[in-house]
């Protein structure tokens, strides 16, 4: 059995109503399970986690994207989260019994799905990318919704799949096979926002900090608190732990306490294991001592078995 | 799918091919899956782990049972570890889609076959047991082989199932369902086993610390180091980080550094999870955030509908 997960991101974020109706597209879809889901008023975003077998997967964010085209109008949206489209980003991750390859392909025949039928101009990013300067995310969201209608005209920023033309309302849309990403916040107990600019440029790749983190400011005014965001994109290579420890630590410079973290969405067993190992100082220790991993497998066998 | 997991103590942790011959008589058994297995030198005794369908994994418990009998001599057994038993003891946990009072039943069962079958005198413990005073498994253990020669004439420890002798080379067993135990121990950068006992008395339950622990200190001669030895009997209720952070702050107070940790056997995702959760101070997180643990859900609920 394949599995492949994904977590697409919807911009809108405090409409529950409308959230609710692209999730019921595919809620009708067999062999697709959605995981979970989340809001963030702050960023005005939503992510949905859902996993299954590729085919089913496909048409699941297929008609999930139509139905975020049809309900979020990029033209009068507002969050803290930097957005080019309705439907913002679809990852496709594998997880079991396939290859990043062929989550690839997959990536490519949903794209152009997308760009064909809904007119949506579609971007291949990360494992997917036609060319290293469309692999980051960010770079390819640079400019956001309001200025895609100029950058799409550079030959640079021409996309993979659809019009060369932004969609009024849905903007455009990246897809793209990639590894894990966890959403990672850190909530200070500040107001001060130039302190979470501050840790979140020693912490980020492209200031100097680690590899695979990428971390933006955030104010959380009705909190009362700054945030330092991050997507983690290999967890494996910059785990939790280094950079919690590294944010902390430069908190305290300022005397700013850490009063609480956050994991948007649904995150890898392995990922939580590192961490609790590195602060029990634990020795000799993997997954396969991991009581879940290993029924995980012997089911996966099992069902194997019976459906040849 | 009904799951209940096993780990058996069996008295030989220096003799591979001793415990090798034990450990095959479960791998012949259909729908009983071995998870892990380990020998401790110290100690001298090791644990399987395996977990299968309610009935072959009594088959299989029963056929180690009868290999550790024959194979394994209480008379010449010496090591760190208090023991009574070739088969020392035998816990049943509840894993998946069954119930507690499901496992004390099989227990029962079991217990009554090793005990008619094999002569050896049974006794139940932990939720099995039959009596307040035989719940701990310290308790039953007091004594050891040596002792129980005579403590089998006390009315308040005759055996649950055989007879009311002591097994000459193969001592006495205890079968009892419980939730899941961990075998927890902390290594110290030094050679002073007082300090290790000072510390273990500070966290077990009988001399005033935590509810769901029990700790000896072991004196790892070859390591150069001393241990704290634990047995977690409910880590929802007295968690591992607290129990550890407490032994870290107590051999502070004698200059002493934690070298290390080690768990043996098995573990349950939510214990890690818990720990990653304490020191990440992360918030609104649980087990389903975890993907493998959906998936694991869905494919338990896959594979009962196929095999319907």
């Amino acid at each position: 059995m394949k599995i492949v997960e994904s977590a697409p991101n919807f911009s809108e974020g405090r409409n529950e109503e409308i959230v609710r109706q692209i999730i019921a597209q595919a809620e009708g879809v067999q062999d697709v399970w959605i995981l979970d889901w989340s809001m963030d008023i702050d960023h005005n975003r939503s992510v949905v986690t859902l996993v299954g077998s590729p085919e089913p997967l496909l048409e699941a964010l297929f008609r999930m994207t139509k139905k975020a085209m049809e309900l979020i109008d990029l033209r009068t949206h507002k969050g803290e989260h930097p957005r080019m489209g309705a439907t913002d980003v679809i990852p496709l991750v594998p997880v079991m019994n396939i290859t990043m390859e062929e989550c690839v392909e997959l990536s490519k025949r949903l794209g152009k799905r997308i760009g064909d039928e809904l007119n949506i101009p579609v971007f291949l990013y990360e494992r997917s990318a036609t060319a290293p300067h469309r692999e980051n995310l960010a770079d390819i969201r640079k400019g956001e919704f309001e200025g895609f209608f100029e950058k799409i005209k550079d030959p640079r920023w021409k996309p993979d799949f659809g019009p060369e033309e932004v969609h009024p309302t849905a903007g455009v849309t990246a897809v793209g096979a990639r590894e894990y990403l966890i959403a990672f916040n850190v909530n200070l107990g500040t107001t001060r926002i130039e302190i979470a600019e501050k840790i979140a440029k020693a912490v980020r790749h492209i200031s100097g900090g680690y590899r695979y983190v990428k971390a933006i400011a955030v104010d959380l005014k009705e909190k009362g608190m700054v945030q330092v965001s991050m997507n983690m994109t290999n967890y494996k290579k910059s785990p939790l732990f280094r950079v919690f420890e590294t944010i902390k630590r430069e908190a305290e410079r300022y005397g700013v306490p850490v009063v609480g973290t956050e994991i948007i969405g649904m995150v890898p067993m392995q990922a939580m294991l590192e961490v609790a190992q590195f602060y029990l100082q634990l020795d000799d220790f993997d997954m396969n001592r991991i009581i879940e991993s290993k029924i995980l497998e012997i089911l996966a066998n099992k069902l194997k078995e019976v459906e040849q």
